[in-house]
């Protein structure tokens, strides 16, 4: 992509929040540069430049590239060899709304290519999460990794640092999402954590360098992870925790939702059961029940056709006898064809439904009685 | 009901097995008294009496109704006043097979009549329960006797019991549906429980008095805990449980199948999980849960038909002074309206967006225009 391009992004980037509609729209209308140019050229009534306009005057987008590269951050965006072309689903009419348009570009570190994301999986859930959550959570990501989906999860307390550290451990792919510049780590805590990811796995914000997450960043922030992803899965998450918001991004942009029960008596496996309840999401209790959703097809054999079976030709004789005191056309009781066969009753009420079932007999008024094919 | 009809019951209940499709459907075609008849009066080419005749007429059924009644045990059939018609869908088609059919009779110790079990739920599963599945079943059993559903289950240790206590203890009517004859206690440490339950409850079994408990007589009595209600909760199940068998029963006969989960890492909540799974279940968590299912629909007010909105009329002086700019006919890019309106482009394309929504403007080639709607 063009060197314009790539500035003009950055310098919207730093004007608006991710995920803006309006900004993806326009973009979408007018290309970046153009809206860049646009913005910047737009004057109130009385002649003075609109604020936005004074804003993107005061940017220096190459200097923050050139900052960025420093700290061994790239900038992606749209046309660029490893865009993962998956976020362009952000641009569907039915997610745009509410902080739904995809991102600008993104903040990248880290050796891998984006593009190796195409089969991702997220593992969100709690910050408080229980040890069973966290033991849970550790072994579907380990799962994934092991069967090569790279996992995909925030940085956050509980679930996601268990996801990553399952990933880790199976020598997979792990990528996290931050709601602030991939410069900064939050929490705190997971400064370490999140370095040996940038050095060895991704990390990855829409934000620019230095900004801090604010809860609007966090919710934009679940759109990316549920979007990069085939499918998300929830571990543990209480009536109204952040990763419902995850879950239902993952909804709107139709890709698999799943959730994994714990026990009822568990307030933070509350909004996991409720959506399986409601049928939002689907029940998972390991990695391969995961992999039988978001895996590719495999391939079946076609079974060869059968044979046609003549059904009469088969039965022993003494269904043979039964059937042949059936009578073909008006419908005699069970006792009078027991008579007839000279078999007992139940006996002959048996062979009678494994006959109709075999579609010999049918019933009639009266009782039962041969069919077509039977008299064939 | 007849005393022939009865005493014919109670013989032909003492020759088969429970839930013989075979003895259903001869007693639906010719009666039960006409069948037993028709039995006891089979003979073998040679001219001796069958098998069946001989054992027929060694029969007393008159002795053991006596009998029965001196224990304080009745014997209920189809045409009794107390005999719970939802026992009849037993005798569909899709369910007759494999010991479905309807019994022949129910022998019933306790002082509720068993026409009170219309609503009755059905709580089943492990044995071998945890703690945790004990105390989510007593606790289910609890909400649902409360909400006057009488509870059905078997006399197994682990969640029956449960469910016995939980119901008991919320002052409700529970059900005990046995495997054996309803003098015997299965198993034996139950017998206080039982007896409570026979005075206090109600205790049911389809074979005659004094009929040891067989795997086959387990099952058949599974269609019935499924039969007596209208829907089935299965608290914890390992993979093979029996209770998946009850589920199962729920199923064909399109009651209402609903399991409580668990933790992924406990074995005995592996049958639940994959009935969640697979959708033939729904996740349920506590009581309330289960009545929102199986409880009389409740009564919801129509709401009041609104008066349509004109709403071209609603809006606000800058989205009127946009939809103003917006061309009639020939399509105009944002930018233009922008212009036009001497308004940023932000808030025009975000005024767009919302007079969309309202259906005023339309995308067209080349822009926006106004809908015929927004022309009237």
């Amino acid at each position: 992509m063009s060197d314009d391009e790539r500035l003009a992004r950055v310098a919207l980037g730093k004007l608006t929040e991710p995920g803006d509609a309006r900004v993806a729209q326009l973009v979408a209308q007018l290309g970046a540069v153009r809206l860049h140019d646009l913005l910047r050229g737009e004057h109130e009534a009385d002649g003075l430049p609109t604020e936005v306009a004074t804003r993107l005057a005061g940017l220096d987008p190459a200097r923050d590239l050139h900052r960025a590269a420093t700290l061994g951050i790239r900038y992606v965006i749209p046309g660029d060899a490893e865009w993962p072309a998956q976020l362009d689903d952000l641009m569907r009419a039915e997610v745009l709304d509410e902080r739904g348009g995809p991102p600008l570009g993104l903040w990248v570190k880290g050796p891998r290519g984006l593009d190796e994301l195409g089969r991702s999986v997220a593992v969100v859930g709690a910050r408080s999460a229980t040890t069973y959550g966290a033991e849970v959570a550790s072994a579907i990501a380990g799962g994934l990794a092991r069967a090569a989906h790279p996992v995909v999860s925030g940085a956050a307390y509980g679930i996601d640092v268990a996801a990553h550290r399952g990933t880790l451990a199976a020598g997979g792919a792990t990528v996290a999402v931050l709601a602030c510049g991939v410069d900064r780590a939050y929490p705190v805590a997971h400064k370490e954590l999140l370095d040996h990811l940038g050095r060895t796995a991704t990390v990855i914000a829409e934000v620019p360098l230095g900004c801090a997450p604010t809860r609007g960043r966090f919710l934009s922030r679940n759109r990316l992870i549920a979007a990069l992803s085939v499918g998300t899965v929830v571990v543990e998450a209480a009536s109204r925790s952040g990763a419902l918001n995850t879950a239902n991004w993952a909804t709107r942009l139709n890709r698999h939702l799943m959730c994994v029960p714990g026990p009822v008596t568990s307030a933070q496996s509350q909004g996991a059961h409720h959506l399986i309840r409601i049928g939002a999401a689907t029940l998972v209790t390991h990695g391969d029940e995961v992999l039988e959703l978001v895996g590719e097809a495999g391939t079946h054999l076609a079974s060869a056709p059968r044979a046609p079976t003549r059904a009469r030709d088969k039965l022993s004789s003494r269904l043979q006898r039964i059937l042949d005191a059936v009578p073909l056309a008006q419908a005699a009781p069970v006792d009078s064809i027991a008579s007839a066969a000279g078999l007992g009753l139940i006996e002959v009420q048996s062979a009678l439904r494994r006959l109709h079932r075999l579609e010999l007999v049918e019933c009639a008024p009266g009782g039962w009685r041969l069919t077509p094919a039977a008299q064939g």
